[in-house]
């Protein structure tokens, strides 16, 4: 079968590989697609080689069948959709140990720490599975994993119906957040410094707001009649846009951090302390989120359609990238099953 | 009568007014002593100059018996011990509106925004006394005010017994926190940068650590086997001390922001995003607390005797603070009764 994998030094190529069966406890998946994600072109740009080994067959936003089963694996059937949370807990470290097994201490994370979707006939421990509705169209499972992060960031947030989100950051993950958000019920604006972007945003039915263009914490103020935001999701990875959020989150308010930032970043500490505000990491999910992200995507909440830009062969995955990386595209879908 | 003023300039000088009665709805109170604090020397130094008028009369941290009633003040008595939660909120702000008045938008501060506490007799609103008991001696009543704070820390900070505190900055409200979260029963050690300091809250029973003796993050998983900190309180005001305050929280776990940090500071939100930790800003006190906090004082509880390392009378104040910024002095107590 095809494989995608990352090679290193920014090189994605295709490799045939024999399929294996699946190990004791372990699941075969006929992959139908995979979607290709900010961390995967992390991985591409050489940022994670120091984590990675190569080659690297990478994805881990996926949707498929039950191909085959592993030695003593009983609560799955042959034939059953399904997509994967791709996350190996240790059970023993002090953050286990506490209940938060998503943030592990020694976290395995399928698709970057071990072999990925990137590939026809996908093996992975039966306990990973999460089971998709027969209704639920195969494209839009592969959001599963995405609307899951964003599930978990908003429930991570306290959000509540009849509160005010900001969103700082339009890509995919914001907008995800941003409709999750308004699903609890809460009025959400979206921050993006890009024209195309915003205009795509706001054919979804989001107010946004041009940060290069005034003062953003006034703008939030007017929005919320001087009050400011309940919640303030920073999902941009700007520096700047960090400095920004302590100055539109209202008394008590919450800033979720959901972007990476690869460097320290300054935060204004005064403005935590006079408005006694609460800055929160979100990291993953939870299966409970995942369960949600399935739900809200049968349910048609997800604006899946409009998100999922193109469907490329898995020989195209290299070049889908190329795309990404010059934001031609909100999410890239590799159709990994027409590749068999 | 005598007050104590601060008179710009870095200068403070006393002054012979006549006292006025109090106005309707206030109280006159007999001060007996008033505590010097962090922020009244930020005051003497000219870092407030754009919110204080001149000449101030300041102090907000004391003890006294009620002298006179204002009219229209029913429920309170001449010669009952009180102190004052030197807070005045609008009602009307948002941040009011949904209940956290003590960090009101527009919130007036006794002895910063208006006169304090440094004159014999002292008239404030009604609804900002709080009762004293009996037994409860005057010069230990003064620390009401900064065991508040540390309670009102400690509490938003969610410790519960069994836990870890690591209390960053071991100056008197560091102190006073590490007090509070032992007797919640938590574990707790103070980093300290000077010797001297560190004996003395050794000398208190407390478990300290020198920053700059070795990896901090390092001894701090030693102690807590490999888990980290269940919270960890900044309250030294530094830089460094912030940078290094995500790498010694658990999973999950919570960084307070109690000091003043006048500009922007470097934070590490990737590990704030990685083990999903909460950074949360503590500012003043609520009633609770203030009533906690005698409690904690009329218990024996807080080293009252071991914090107050001297009183002045009214005319040693600008001497005192001389003392305090040079490091001499934990806490110092002007007895104002002693001036009348």
């Amino acid at each position: 079968m095809l494989t995608a994998n990352y090679v290193g030094h920014g090189q994605v190529s295709t490799a045939e590989v024999v399929e294996a069966p699946p190990a004791p406890g372990f699941v075969q998946i006929a992959v139908a697609y995979t979607g290709l994600c900010g961390t995967d072109l992390h991985i591409v740009h050489g940022n994670m080689d120091a984590r990675v080994t190569t080659p690297l067959v990478f994805g881990h936003e996926m949707s498929g069948t039950i191909a085959a089963l592993g030695e003593g694996v009983s609560d799955w059937q042959v034939g059953q959709p399904v997509t994967v949370m791709p996350l190996v807990w240790d059970g023993t470290c002090p953050g286990c140990l506490e209940g938060h097994t998503h943030i592990c201490q020694n976290l395995e994370f399928i698709g970057i720490d071990s072999p990925g979707s990137l590939q026809a006939l996908w093996n992975v421990p039966a306990n990973t599975l999460v089971a998709l509705p027969e209704g639920l169209r195969m494209d839009h499972a592969a959001l599963v994993e995405p609307v899951a992060v964003a599930v978990h960031d908003v429930r991570r947030s306290g959000l509540v119906a009849g509160q005010t989100a900001v969103v700082v950051g339009g890509g995919p993950i914001g907008v995800l957040i941003a409709t999750v958000a308004r699903n609890v019920g809460a009025t959400v604006t979206v921050v993006e410094l890009d024209p195309t972007r915003r205009a795509g945003i706001e054919a979804l039915g989001f107010a946004t707001l041009d940060p290069s263009a005034g003062d953003l914490a006034a703008a939030v103020e007017d929005l919320t009649g001087g009050k400011g935001a309940d919640v303030v999701f920073e999902v941009s990875g700007a520096a700047a846009a960090v400095r920004s959020t302590t100055a539109l989150a209202k008394v008590r308010g919450t800033i979720v951090i959901v972007a990476i930032h690869p460097t320290p970043r300054e935060i204004d500490l005064q403005r935590v302390f006079w408005r006694e505000l609460t800055i929160l990491g979100a990291r993953v999910y939870e299966r409970r989120d995942f369960e949600g992200a399935v739900a809200l995507l049968a349910a048609g909440v997800i604006p899946a359609d409009t998100l999922i830009t193109k469907i490329v062969p898995l020989s195209g995955t290299g070049e889908a990238f190329e795309d990404l990386a010059a934001g031609r595209a909100m999410k890239v879908l590799v159709d990994v099953a027409g590749q068999k």
